[in-house]
């Protein structure tokens, strides 16, 4: 394992440090609690909550600022928060106008989040959720009943932290955040795996001809292993998986082509390019190109469609400004 | 080598394709050339020109939109552009205002802008030009005569890019740019190579324990080779090597922590928390944190401080709006 890292124990509380300590205009921590909020928080709003495992960056803490969330909360590498950090980052962020909460569907995650939620029921906070199952790779996994939420969420981080920085209430946030939830569709594939730190080898062992198709973001292997393809035979597999789930055909889009940490730029415009090729029959309204849900040190990269109405078109394009995204 | 490219001698085109492709809010590829340009081109200002090889995206095309660049120049992998590509992207882009040309220091770069901007010079466009030398690591290298210019161009694109936004003259604009060109140094470590998609095989070869100190961003070795050590460590040594080039004591400074492209998250903000410790005499006005300018697939990260005065911070922190960087 090559590493810029102290101690393996450490990883997790020293990039925290990093990453306030880096962005004070943007965030703060919490004292004391692996917890990022807004350092300018917005009063008479709802707030929004995601999180989940370390190792996504710059998911979850980068899409904390105006226009996206209020708070979110990491756990350790690849491991959910507890409820009781979940429901210190309600607490901190709630103005009386109710929390949605914005969760990865994985088993630990949900069960968690929810035991956040009637904590901060049983104290007078209004809150909701949504929970995002993006993943056309697998119906169940090691990890899931039901499909995974992967980069797709950043979807919904966007579009639902622009309806919340409008005033909207919480139901009406929490329409239209299960709106992006019903018409996103994502998949991915990995040619090297991840190393968690603590662990020090990685997940998976791939030959140096293979790649493994309908990876997760946790590290964990995919639905298939097989030999590595050109770029764009790549694209055309992971994309008619993403169209034989749900009828795109014609239809207004956003596409993200989203790097799981360890893929150069270079590589993530060459899949963009067959994708939007792929995608010339559609309205491609929005393109977004680099890093948004990693898994640490993987070499890997994913697509995502959203359906967009007019609805969430506009909120795509509201302004926002955070650490990993900012729109004018 | 794995990768998600087609055929390793079109990797640049289809990357270009790509990225023109998934950016046209941002950017247009020229017809038939490797020069990106603004797609929102904006009248009667001083156009600025950047460039180099490419494999280090997001640089330079993804600095090309408001507030930075006009038009950006990419070469093959790790080679300079032709005088003619970039003698096409000054006619692009010139106004009458003028041309300004952002040169990193190496022989073949400095040479081709040089000769186009002769030859644009000769149909009477206005043009000047600056070039970066931020790397404190070597004096002389295998491709420069005096320091390479590396990851500290990026503040020059910004800083001059809003002088030049704001309305002001070649002279003014030249003049800001040379004010950032003497204010940056940069200092960078890899812990594995980059791979040229053309070559197949990595530029130098590291065991298991080793890291390169003093690398460049063109694949090339460091100054040398070391065992590899904690983040804070190599933070400490990256930032000693800075500090004593230039007397930065309790000045106000900007950070940036560079990756250079299979580089997580998670690692650049470990080294960004030890690197804002040492600077905790300092005013840290902003810190940026992320892949600015890579090297294709190294795992390796640069530091860079730049002084700041009131003039320089205000053009850091003026609006700008580009692909990889925009600043509300």
């Amino acid at each position: 394992m090559k590493k810029f890292i102290n101690e393996a124990a450490n990883v997790e509380t020293e990039m925290l440090d990093g990453l306030a300590a880096s962005h004070p205009e943007y965030v703060e921590r919490l004292e004391g609690l692996d917890v990022i909020v807004r350092s300018d928080k917005k009063k008479d709003k709802v707030a929004l909550v995601s999180g989940g495992g370390s190792g996504h960056e710059p998911s979850h803490a980068g899409y904390v600022g105006e226009g996206m969330l209020d708070a979110a909360v990491p756990g350790a590498v690849y491991t959910s928060p507890t409820p009781d950090q979940i429901f210190e980052a309600i607490k901190a962020v709630d103005d009386g106008k109710g929390v949605l909460l914005v969760i990865k569907n994985y088993t630990g995650d949900v069960m968690n989040f929810e035991m956040a939620a009637d904590m901060a029921r049983d104290e007078g906070i209004d809150v909701d959720q949504v929970v995002t199952a993006d993943d056309v790779a697998v119906e169940d996994s090691l990890y899931t009943v039901g499909r995974r939420g992967v980069a797709g969420t950043v979807f919904v981080h966007k579009i639902a932290g622009a309806k919340a920085e409008e005033g909207a209430d919480l139901a009406e946030v929490k329409r239209v955040a299960q709106k992006v939830v019903d018409n996103i569709r994502s998949m991915g594939v990995a040619i090297l795996p991840s190393t968690v730190p603590a662990a020090g080898t990685p997940g998976f062992e791939l030959a140096d001809d293979e790649m493994e198709i309908g990876i997760g973001i946790h590290g964990e292997p995919g639905t298939s292993t097989e030999k590595i393809k050109p770029a764009d035979e790549i694209v055309d597999e992971l994309l008619g998986r993403i169209l034989a789930d749900k009828d795109f055909k014609g239809k207004k889009v956003a596409l993200m082509v989203n790097g799981s940490g360890a893929t150069p730029a270079m590589e993530l415009y060459i899949l963009a390019r067959r994708a939007l090729e792929n995608l010339a029959e559609n309205d491609v309204a929005k393109t977004l190109v680099g890093n948004f849900m990693t898994s640490i040190d993987q070499a890997g990269a994913s697509l995502t469609l959203l359906e967009l109405d007019d609805e969430l078109e506009q909120l795509l394009n509201a302004p926002a400004d955070t650490i990993a995204l900012t729109v004018k």
